[in-house]
């Protein structure tokens, strides 16, 4: 009886001691009054509420690896069929749907009064890495049922079209109760749908288009590819609605002002069948992910439902892509958990010169690396994803605070909130980034240290890996990824300026005077960041900021402002400095962990040992190269 | 009419001035002799010899380009069939070695009076490069005819089964003639059998049995896996045929003395078809290199030929693995380049956000690092096979020397053979270990430049991934490639610590006082590397050799030896240690090709922007980390 939760102890740590569950589940289960107001079905305080979680993740710990893992290599090799314009399963798929339907995962946050379990997100996201460390195709569209009802119910309390009883705090009506309803008991499920042929990252170059006919109803045209789980029935679809502004020919990021954000359901059911909306017009061969359907989608006047306000489409499609960021650092932490399992028990069992190689030293250095890269992909992607979904729970009880809580306390809210999202922002795309990347490293050198086996398709190490190369591609690449970051980290940076000096100063300090040798170290690593930072700031439009102290900055940044030819270095360098932010905030979130619970100390010094170096060659990097490639782009000022 | 010799600048540049032809033609033409004497039908002089090297290299380059590349993705697709214990090629396969033949490429390195066009080993490398850039099955597959040919009869010379007639400097008769002419035509190919289920780079314990019969026939009997192209007739074996001594059980390595090299055939023709001696047992299914038969074999009292004496398998073994370790150096070159070009061209082509891809800083910087790469792959690659290929044609000069050369020309052979070899041994493990493991990471990177389309089947770029991922595995596994370079490295140190200690001085003085700025820098990234080594000496047996002066090493460090505890740090730092090996290698190369061609600085410089903050990250790990390790696994004395 395997049990991918039980037999994870740096998981378990974040359930006992590391995520502060306290506020996050007062918000969930509004003060525990569902327990006592309406039909009495919520939990009675935080210690029911964990051991419901628990139980939770041990029951899907022990499905994923008594049930899922078993059918890992079946599902790779049967594939999905795409037959008259629909993609069928086969039957091994559909059974394990069935079986995750059974266990009530599909809704499982979802309100109660919508057929759900009321479930933390961070414990879907948990349970997300248990079946990814199974088979990340399941995982993922197991991921378009829950993500999707709760984007429904999320935009429905966004644009203010639920109404919720402000004293049982129960939603009595939304928007979308139908479709919710249809999801949470896994009848149909639905997905995000933004990439066209010619226009991935770039969203600015979108071309679908979203009408609005004299009846009143909106109607979408376009093409969208690479839509993964594309066979569901209902669509967020991403259309450009407005020209963009005159004027703006030149600004390659203008188009992003004409996007809405629609609802579209890809068929009726009627009682003759399924009657199409809009069309699979093929499925993708891909070099793995084969238990999941990567679809190109046709609409053709397509009736939609737009979703909040016309031309806010990009701005929505952001705040349903952090989960989407945060869901795929989670599959491929579970799917670098399974690599590294998978090497460590092959490196147990092989001998070679006298000895099982993972006493080899550097097998044994390759594996201690990746359980230290594992446990700092999962600090930073329970950690940001806490904060995410802190900042999401307490955004909807604002929504409905009026005239409930006094205006103090309001204020107290907002604060909370805001700080939660500008710690989720901070956190996702570095989560994102480096677990996808890991992924991929970690997979790779499961598959080596297997040697020759390794390299066929009996062991399972190559299938990993071909799973593992679409994670830095899929929900933003990770170049995107560094250029979110790079660009967030810069301009909170110029937008507070005196903040920025503070830290500066702080971690200066710390690295000489704090009594915790830790600390000291981490410190250090700070003040390598906040170096490389400071040197790209100074050298991002050096002509301007030359001689103007740091508090000036903003003011003298936004004169004659040339974002092609000033944030080249950083441009250049955001991997660098992305990954350099990485090591930053896995150490800092260590480091909490350690002051509070000495045991995770060793975990830390792993983190440090790795990370210290990489750091300082990534500064000397940043700060001493990439003159010569941008005067060849003709980029230097 | 592409050519991939042509459209390729700094390969060019190695036929054209990097590689020193004069001393190498010399004796592979033997003096230009063979113009004048015998049939006439040699080349008269270096430049009737570089014509037809040229023209042979414009003719590959122009197949590759026009008739390989564009078959690649349907040989990927039909892969081989086994059937009923034969491994069938498709029809796309046959055709293209059928064209091979026409080529007259399978002998291209034997000498004429043996079928072939007496060319030099590098060119064949060469060669080899740009057939795997179109494809790596065809190219690896075809390395079995040629390769095999040169290696019957270089241990033919060797063990002195081979009459050249000492005048014309023909050879006259050759043990295994027979099958180098078949080999020669394309009728036949060869490979080597060493890896076993239990013992792959562990080859101490190898359990294949060669048996010496009654009749003075020996036979060998045993199973052998993951034999590339096994489907041939001419196997060499590596078989046991003594028990390790007495008394050395605790030895993992005492296995190697008692191993035996065989040629075996087969099959025997005979005029009713086919009858087997050995047996292909099964061919794997693998993640790549699809057009490629890996193959189970098994031998059951298989006649077999020794070849040379019993007992020196391993060193003989050594041998051939040389030249398929740069073999596969060429391979993976041919891989990089075509995956670097296929990213470029793809990001020449895709524009995002106003511009081309190319264009977009991280994506630039990614092109431009794949380039100088690859180009310092090439730079190793060409080095190495180049010393290998002129010792094994002055040690082949030697054998026949007596009688025909004075003692004091024959002592500077000797010295000239000796010093070509030591290069070849340092370059070889590096060549293999940084081209095989830049293909994986050069090909990962071209996927991830595509983006989603790198993902599907159709643009080619998971294919290259998927064949490179063997390289780091076949031939020897990176780790075997590192450890050996690292053991080399430093007891060569340990054996004359005088010149070690002076190349220290020399690289100190040079990086103060050189007026060249490159070779400044290149002596800064030497004395690193020394540094590291000399560090890796000093703490490989601390309690021994602390207090003794570097001079007084090898005495000190020969008693009380423990291999397990006193090299476990350097076992440890083997792969960093390697990397800087690799580093320094391609600066010295580039620096020497620099002074003497000044249009080669600017690559330099490339590299040594990349290379130096990599250096002192490297250094730094080497020095401060591993102990913590190393204590866990009980190696720390």
């Amino acid at each position: 009886m395997a049990n991918y939760f039980k037999d994870n102890e740096d998981l378990r740590f974040y359930v006992e001691h590391g995520i502060d569950w306290a506020p996050l589940v007062e918000e969930i289960e509004q003060g525990y009054r569902y327990a006592t107001t309406g039909e009495g079905d919520g939990h009675k305080n935080l210690a029911e509420a964990l051991t419901f979680y628990r139980e939770m993740l041990e029951t899907v710990g022990a499905f994923a690896a008594d049930e899922l893992a078993p059918q890992a290599a079946r599902i790779d090799r049967e594939g999905v069929r795409f037959e008259d314009g629909e993609v069928h399963f086969p039957p091994t798929l559909e059974k394990t749907f069935r079986a995750l339907g059974r266990l009530e995962l599909h809704g499982m946050s979802l309100p109660r009064e919508l057929g759900g379990l009321n479930c933390p997100l961070i414990l879907y996201f948990l349970n997300s890495e248990l079946l990814a460390r199974a088979d990340v195709s399941v995982m993922s569209h197991h991921g378009f049922h829950g993500g999707i009802a709760m984007a429904l119910l999320f935009f429905s309390l966004t644009e203010g079209s639920t109404q919720v009883d402000t004293q049982t705090r129960r939603i009595v009506s939304t928007r979308w109760e139908k479709e919710i309803a249809e999801i949470a008991a896994g009848k149909a499920w639905g997905c995000m749908d933004i990439t066209e042929p010619d226009a991935g990252s770039d969203m600015a170059a979108l071309r679908a288009r979203g009408t609005l006919g004299d009846d009143g109803v909106w109607r979408v045209t376009g093409e969208k590819i690479f839509i993964t789980s594309g066979h569901g029935k209902y669509h967020f679809v991403i259309a450009r609605t407005e020209a963009a502004p005159q004027g703006t020919a030149d600004d390659p990021l203008a188009g992003l002002k004409g996007l809405s954000m629609f609802l579209v359901p890809m068929w009726e059911d009627t009682p003759k069948g399924r009657r199409r909306l809009a069309f699979v017009d093929r499925v993708e061969e891909k070099l793995g992910h084969h238990g999941s359907a990567t679809c190109s989608l046709r609409f053709e006047d397509t009736p939609a439902q737009l979703v909040g306000r016309r031309g806010e489409g990009f701005q929505q499609m952001l705040l349903l892509m952090n989960n989407a960021r945060i869901g795929v650092a989670f599959e491929a932490l579970g799917l670098c958990e399974a690599a590294w399992r998978l090497a460590r028990d092959y490196a147990a069992g092989r001998r070679s010169m006298g000895k099982t190689i993972d006493r080899h030293e550097m097998i044994a250095d390759a594996l201690d690396e990746m359980e230290t890269d594992i446990a700092g992909i999962r600090a930073l992607a329970v950690t940001g994803g806490y904060w995410e979904e802190l900042g999401q729970r307490l955004r909807t009880t604002l929504l409905f605070a009026d005239g409930v809580v006094t205006a103090e306390e309001k204020a107290a809210l907002e604060r909370r909130m805001k700080s939660a999202r500008r710690k989720a922002r901070r956190l996702t795309p570095l989560a994102k980034y480096l677990a996808s990347e890991k992924a991929v490293s970690i997979a790779r050198m499961a598959l080596q240290i297997h040697g020759g086996v390794g390299y066929t398709t009996e062991y399972g190490a190559e299938k990993l890996l071909r799973d593992a190369l679409v994670m830095p591609i899929y929900e933003g690449t990770s170049q995107i990824q560094c250029l979110m970051a790079m660009k967030d980290t810069l301009t909170g940076t110029l937008s507070n300026p005196g903040r920025f000096v503070r830290r500066i100063a702080r971690a200066n300090w710390l690295a000489v005077s704090s009594r915790d040798p830790l600390e000291k170290r981490v410190a250090r690593l700070s003040a390598l960041s906040l170096s490389a930072q400071q040197f790209l700031l100074t050298r991002t439009a050096a002509h301007k900021l030359r001689h103007v102290p740091v508090t000036e900055w903003p003011a003298t940044f936004k004169t004659d402002w040339d974002p092609k030819r000033d944030f080249a270095l950083a441009m250049l360098h955001a991997e660098r400095l992305t990954r350099l932010l990485c090591d930053e905030a896995i150490a800092e979130i260590l480091l909490d962990q350690a002051q509070a619970h000495p045991s995770r100390a060793a975990l830390l010094e792993r983190h440090l040992e790795r990370a210290e170096p990489r750091a300082r060659c990534l500064h000397e990097e940043i700060t001493g190269s990439g003159e010569r490639l941008l005067t060849a782009l003709g980029r230097m000022g």
